[in-house]
């Protein structure tokens, strides 16, 4: 499943929208044929694997990241060719969400007498097409939220100063995940304060769509986002029409009008328009306010934080999530499935929030 | 080494106050001897190793966790002892910061035609010994600063819920780390708060002497601290005598009288006086505002931050080091060799800040 997964992670970027599979097909501990979804309206890597075979593939054992699928989309179901060939046992990573599949996979292959196990190394299968998987059950983008803070959880000192927080390799992670995400999130007070660009600055990266939460339109038309508002999709959230507004579209912004909710931006229903319009995923960087609003509203699906190795004190330093906060350390959202890994000096905690229910 | 280190640690709460220390002998990728530090007066690593070889030894390599000594202490040199046997070559983790040694056994090797190496898993043979390492150098106490925090940054909500932060595995964790060190240190605001105990509650532990930073000798008469303080050790660190400092005296706490520096105990006249005393650890664990002071006045020197997996929000909740805080990012104070570890749900991050000029 390990080899399964390194096939799969060859389709990135270029199956979407489709999810990343791949898949090995073995006898006996040997390895007999192997394949990887390799572009979308292509063969999925069930059948990649099957044709790549060097021996009669009956009887064998097939190892996919993804529940081969089991309806006519751009090509057949995967489960007839995985029949058709006598492939005897199925190991499958994750089980596919999409409602056209949903565990419909599994049960026709065990009907049809296949010995199948599932779950093996679901989580690292999970995490491969999270957004997809995600998109494609909720129609809402996955939104990730990230944040870099010191070892005693600090986002800027007493008197503000916030450069930088975490080192090279950690900020250039960040730029990384702005290519791969479709959109970026900031409140209006992060663009008042820092006057942010939001771009990708990895060479030859994609620029995701820039979203301001901003309430009553309060961005400034010089600022470096309406500036270049002309060539990088930029979106202000705002929760009614006035002349700001009208100044900021005018400026090659587009406007996007939601409800109100505590006198801010309505999240859920930002949310589900964003979804409407197609963006699977946005990465939520600033604004302790926003965030805190974010994890209220129940839209953040999964957390990035960046934990420098420095220690700056200070009772009113300004730490990650801000607003009034929850009053119980006992009601404290948790976090499953929380890894820590090495980024340069830093290391990147990562964990995820339940999905609440549909938005 | 990696053998010599496991063999070091048998040795662990036996050899105090000297080190723990672990050797093999090998010859070919054959190991033909080895032994560990047993007991305070007994021989050292080497000599157990030499004795207990299934062979001649001459010729062979001696891998050993700390440079081999050359002064007569409680037993005689084991450069000595090396040399007479002939060993060839031999592998040292780290050298020994004892002015008595110092470089000079690996230097007395070398000049006899040993083929010496130096630093072979230098950090994991430092910190197997890296309080008694820091007390003989400094003769001040090591500082081990501990706090639990969530994900963003809170060791207690906005109303000042703190139960609990982290999770069973990393609270059973700290309890054995306290039956480790010498001494637990707090503020008075602490005890004033949380009316805590400190003891060890590890079945058969030890309890670390209770020292609390107390300029003005508030402690409560009635606090637990004080109730158990006939049976526990309790230091009382103040800046002057006054009738509660008697009345503490009284019911069973030393007081310890210190120079004042902007308001408060003076910290690094405090570690010399409990160095002085034989103090050779102290785990510093509570108030925001100690830990601050305790990071500018440079005691601390291992942090030890448990990270619990949820999120809390709140822009006045408390976070670990408070106090007046450092004003710019770039003057952090930087932890080197920082680690994440497992602990049941939490992650434990430990580093070290680098030792100031003593004290």
């Amino acid at each position: 499943m390990r080899r399964a997964l390194e096939l799969a992670r060859r389709g990135a970027g270029r199956v979407s929208p489709n999810p990343m599979v791949g898949c090995v097909i073995a006898r006996g501990g040997r390895v007999i044929g192997e394949g990887w979804h390799e572009t979308c309206g292509g063969p999925h890597a069930e059948r990649n694997a099957l044709a790549a075979c060097t021996e009669d593939p009956a009887g064998a054992t097939l190892y996919v990241t993804l529940e081969p699928c089991c309806h006519w989309g751009r090509t057949p179901p995967c489960t007839d060719a995985i029949l058709e060939r006598g492939i005897a046992r199925v190991v499958v990573g994750c089980t596919d969400p999409n409602p056209l599949v949903d565990g419909k996979g599994v049960r026709l292959l065990r009907e049809a007498g296949v010995e199948v196990e599932t779950g093996v190394l679901e989580q690292e299968c999970w995490r491969l097409n999270e957004v997809f998987f995600h998109f494609i059950q909720h129609r809402t983008p996955f939104v990730v939220y990230k944040y870099a803070m010191t070892l005693d959880g600090k986002t800027a000192s007493a008197s503000g100063d916030s450069r930088w927080v975490s080192g090279e390799a950690a900020r250039c992670r960040v730029h990384e995940v702005r290519g791969q995400l479709s959109a970026i999130m900031v409140g209006v007070d992060t663009v008042l304060a820092d006057d942010p660009l939001l771009t990708c600055r990895i060479p030859g990266g994609r620029d995701p769509l820039r979203i301001v939460c901003d309430s009553r339109a309060r961005t400034p038309l010089d600022s470096r986002l309406i500036q270049s508002a002309g060539e990088i999709p930029t979106i202000i959230a705002a929760v009614g029409w006035n002349e700001r507004a009208a100044a900021l579209k005018k400026a090659g912004a587009q406007i996007l009008l939601c409800g109100e909710r505590d006198g801010r931006v309505d999240l859920r229903e930002l949310m589900r328009q964003l979804g409407a319009r197609g963006v699977d995923s946005i990465l939520l960087e600033g604004g302790t306010t926003l965030a805190f609003a974010a994890l209220e509203a129940g839209i953040v699906r999964k957390v990035q934080a960046y934990i420098a190795p420095k220690l700056l004190g200070g009772s009113t330093a300004r730490t990650p999530a801000g607003g009034q906060g929850l009053a119980r350390m006992a009601d404290a959202w948790r976090l499953t499935g929380l890894t820590a890994e090495p980024v340069g000096e830093d290391f990147l905690l990562e964990g995820y929030l339940p999905c609440s229910q549909d938005l």
